[in-house]
């Protein structure tokens, strides 16, 4: 019985490491080395392999090493095949981070800054309160709820936006296509958390900007198909937005010639927000895997029809 | 009576308004149009004049507009004359946020992203848990206490040093030169709360960065006064630290040639980490001036032999 790995090499070494150490029964092996074929019972993944059913005839679980799903094709997996995301709490921390430092940079200036900086100007910029900043969050999930309720502690003014009706304690919450309109006309800083899905692709977008307060920023960490790219820099260079912090990308990297390298209102990470620690990832799959031998349910099985 | 205030002009005409709203009893004026200097019985100032004493013959309290008072040359200040710092709880909501900013800045590399992103590099560089990422607060006055007990919230590892013992909630402290080794030790990010007294200046040197981890990081949001800028310099170019956000200079704006401006692992912002928001701080003002009247102390009252 084989457990595969099939993601970044340097943190495969830890997984293997982990599983040496805390399940020696189960053989783990990193890909491309798979061993038989027919031994391979769990697969753990960035992205999967095209012939997955044809070539682990025996798989039982397919795990992402990700919070999302969103990378896999999902029409060409086994229609049984349970498909499983990675809730690992190391996950939110380092959201949270991100958002929170995305957030404080927006508030506080700091490209402006930076720019003075270079241009070794010293000029204060008039500070606004956090509690007169309105920070919109959209979705709502384990990653949402978690930087609201970060932000919240710094007073800013905080709102958050989902699909279907969710109730937060101290952060008022709007819910469906009705009520976006009004979301987002409260949202100085927009911050994008939500999963990768059919309905959410290219969400951000031009009609989407012309919703928000004159000036207001944008913060992307869902994924880069949730952005219109052109639509970002025309608004950006319009006037309409005043800056943005972005983790993704629509292609990653981007190609060299690419506006959001150069962009003097944008900041761009190389898709860094958040990831997976094995150390606490490994007791979450544990636990996943305990329950599947139990065939009780695992924590974060997706539901194929809602994608998420 | 006159109420005088000698500051910045615009926060200066939000003063005038909140005076003539909440407080029309009490002329209101706004240097350098003193009026009848007999009549000035109260002084707010960042830096009041020379012959404050002469000029001023009846005058009975000197509010400083800052959370500090060390830009006052005390000993030129007529001895008995009471000399009050603004405590206004906003002071502390802005350097929370910056030094939080600074933080999470350091702690997740956006130097080096933003040095990435120039030069069109896409990489990730290992995220460290907050849990191993030791954080050291020099200063445990309303703003260190303040700043401890937000970035706590983050998992960061936190101790805070201070020059008589303190105990605070969840986090390790020292106390006094004895301790203070052991606390640089231990600080992967230092940040500096300090007040700026004659035991304070030049805190920030050679020895003490010799002390801190290899690698370690600077936050400096005290004053100009604390650090050594060559040490500082001589330190992030042998590579002993790794970089540092500051807010303050010796002499402010540093002049055109200064290496702060344009040092690629520094981060420098034009003192802007907490500002007096007239709003708040006239609150505490109105309290201040009924105590004074009524015998009463005042909050924020300087103790002249400690400096702050």
């Amino acid at each position: 019985m084989t457990f595969l790995y099939k993601a970044e090499a340097a943190r495969g070494a830890e997984w293997a490491r982990l599983f040496a150490e805390q399940l020696p029964d189960l053989a783990f092996r990193q890909w491309p080395d798979v061993g038989d074929p027919a031994e391979v019972r769990y697969l753990m993944a960035w992205m999967p392999p095209d012939d997955l059913a044809t070539r682990f005839p025996n798989l039982e679980v397919l795990f992402s090493v990700g919070a999302g799903v969103d990378q896999f094709d999902v029409t060409a997996l086994p229609p049984d095949l349970p498909v499983v995301r990675m809730l690992d709490p190391s996950i939110a921390d380092g959201m949270v981070e991100y958002v929170t430092l995305a957030t404080l940079s927006l508030h506080r200036n700091l490209i402006d800054y930076l720019d003075q900086q270079r241009a070794k100007v010293w000029t204060q910029i008039r500070l606004r309160p956090a509690t007169k900043r309105r920070v919109g969050v959209l979705g709502l999930g384990v990653l949402g709820t978690a930087v609201l309720d970060r932000l919240r502690g710094f007073g800013f003014d905080c709102a958050g936006w989902s699909r279907s009706p969710r109730a937060l304690d101290g952060v008022r919450t709007f819910a469906g296509a009705d009520e976006l309109p009004e979301f987002l006309a409260r949202s100085d800083i927009l911050i994008c958390l939500l999963p990768l899905t059919d309905e959410t692709r290219g969400i951000l977008n031009r009609d989407l900007f012309a919703q928000l307060p004159d000036g207001a920023a944008l913060v992307n960490t869902g994924r880069g198909g949730h952005l219109v790219e052109a639509d970002l820099l025309a608004a950006l260079d319009g006037g309409r937005l005043s800056a943005a912090v972005l983790d993704v990308a629509e292609q990653e990297p981007p190609p060299p010639d690419h506006p959001f390298w150069t962009h003097p209102r944008i900041i761009l990470t190389p898709h860094i927000a958040s990831m997976t620690q094995p150390e606490s990832a490994f007791a979450i799959l544990l636990d996943n895997l305990q329950r599947h031998r139990a065939g009780e349910p695992m924590r974060g099985l997706i539901d194929r029809t809602r994608g998420y």
